[in-house]
């Protein structure tokens, strides 16, 4: 963030080597695994283990490459990627299943700097859907993909192709069978709304700034449980799910997706930070806490901004969690308190 | 808009009762049905007035259930579904042919008083997608639906199902060919981004405000001729082709979609009204000529607020338009000047 540096080196004393040497320094990267009910309670030693090695892997694969001077493109791919190959999490292998009993996939990224994006709804196929968006950003006259459609183009791109039972898990199939028992009439809308949040949430996601004063998100996610009638949530909608912009922030959210659609909720975050010129704190606690929280739209957000600062906001018991910011550790978490 | 005429009656001479008589003449609606490289030079007369009618037509049917204080979701779905009927759009009936061959339509529509949305996306036989959008908005617990889940969801909702090939049409198909000899390799990404126009848009929408004060917004479209992957563009997506919230605006939009979802359109306008003051005027304008513009994004948008103005601003040659408030005659309008 050179140019911040610069204008905090020239409103103070002008000094510029260290500012510079120091703008070098500044780099960043949060991920997320998920807001929900996650509670000390509901959790064995082992299990949080699990999730704690596996946040720290990827926030830390992140983290090495923005140390090198890399993009921050580049980290939040591979930060993602280890999240989806991951059972642990709901995306890639760990997918939820659709009513169906199948899965169906979504994943979006954007490039803070271009502002240029690319998304991927209902894949079935395709073993890194975040690895697909970024082709379509990249390889494509197009923003988003969807459906058969979008796996033509992941074969033609030469990605790896599974077939759709690689998504099965145990834990995953038992979760839809439990929730299918609670919602009775698929067709109740009451039903869905008042199912507990662990059949909502779910979905992987990292935003990074790289030394270069670039940002990058990017989300990926097997949706909600029991989904139906290709139901496509808010991770690859570029403002809902997914928003960089250098000059505001860069965000990943999780939660109750058709609220983060109806809110648009990345992008109002960075537009508050932009127009009212509040810092990602305030922003983003206005918006999970005061504006999502009143309605019952549960979920939380990542958000990086150019300096380097990290806010990790949730209205939730918990969200599976990491950060780590230029010369520091990672750190992991994943209660509220 | 009750709450703005009495706060106007407050801040001058209070006289409440002309201030709620007023208040209930405040309405508007506005539509569009595309824009592009439309200029007189490539028009017939005859072929002008049958835009124009089609466009009046349309305009007068959401503004007679405005007037007799129908709500604003109910006007902006009568004035789309005529768009939609008409094989002179694209959308519904004049849908626009995927490089396949085929029609997908996408549409979307929000509630500017509940921040409620619906939304379908690669849609094949439904015959009215605007009205596909409002049931899954209604009558699903999700926001947005895609694919062959979406049409089954239709089906059991009792819509009009159509053969893929009701979309079919002469001008459309024509339009595809000329399309693919100027492609020539359809990988070849800049050989698209160079395509003239007329390929790149097509949609329609509308947007009006009730006595009510209540604002709604609706878009349709076959999409980008010669679409591939299952590619989705703005229309669809709530807060790039579709925004409404009765804090600050209501809008649809048309253009190249990839732009207009990388660069949010929709909400963004909408946030500098509400974040920065803006009136639609300057937010609409910074945005469509200041933003959009210099990047190559083209389209246009049609904006209305809850004090009952409208603007439709455009950076291509015309704009398919019209527009009628309250007490006063439709105006219809195609070009620049």
């Amino acid at each position: 963030m050179k140019r911040h540096i610069l204008t905090t080196a020239l409103a103070g004393t002008l000094v510029l080597a260290p500012a510079v040497s120091l703008a070098e320094e500044t780099f960043a990267i949060a991920i997320h695994g998920g807001a929900g009910t996650i509670t000390r309670e509901s959790m064995t030693p082992e299990r949080e283990a699990q999730y704690k090695a596996k946040l720290k892997e990827a926030v830390d694969a992140g983290y090495a490459i923005l140390e090198q001077g890399g993009a921050s493109m580049d980290a939040v791919i591979a930060a993602v990627k280890i999240l989806e190959d991951s059972p642990l999490f709901n995306a890639g292998r760990g997918a939820v299943y659709t009513w169906e009993g199948q899965h169906e996939l979504d994943a979006s990224i954007m490039n803070g700097a271009t502002l240029e994006a690319g998304a991927v709804a209902s894949v079935t196929t395709v073993k890194s859907p975040i690895a697909l968006a970024r082709e379509v950003m990249e390889n494509s006259p197009h923003v988003m993909l969807s459906g058969a459609g979008a796996e033509m183009f992941a074969k033609q791109q030469g990605l790896d192709l599974v077939d759709n039972s690689y998504f099965n898990t145990k834990s995953r199939y038992e979760a839809l069978q439990r929730m299918k028992e609670q919602v009775g009439n698929p067709q109740d809308k009451t039903a869905w709304q008042q199912l507990p949040e662990e059949y909502k949430h779910g979905t992987v996601g990292a935003v990074a700034v790289d030394k270069h004063g670039n940002l990058a998100a990017a989300t990926s996610t097997g949706g909600m449980t029991g989904k139906r009638w290709g139901r496509v949530g808010d991770s690859p909608i570029i403002g809902a799910g997914t928003w960089a912009d250098n000059s505001s922030c860069a965000i990943s959210a999780t939660g109750h997706g058709e609220y983060f659609i109806r809110f648009h909720v990345a992008a109002d975050i960075c537009a508050r930070v932009k127009y009212l010129h509040q810092d990602i704190v305030t922003a983003g606690d206005t918006v999970i806490h005061d504006v999502l929280a009143p309605v019952g739209g549960t979920g939380g957000v990542i958000i990086v901004d150019p300096q380097g600062q990290v806010h990790m906001p949730f209205n939730t018991e918990g969200m599976y969690r990491a950060k780590r910011q230029a010369g520091q550790t990672a750190e992991v978490a994943i209660y509220k308190n």
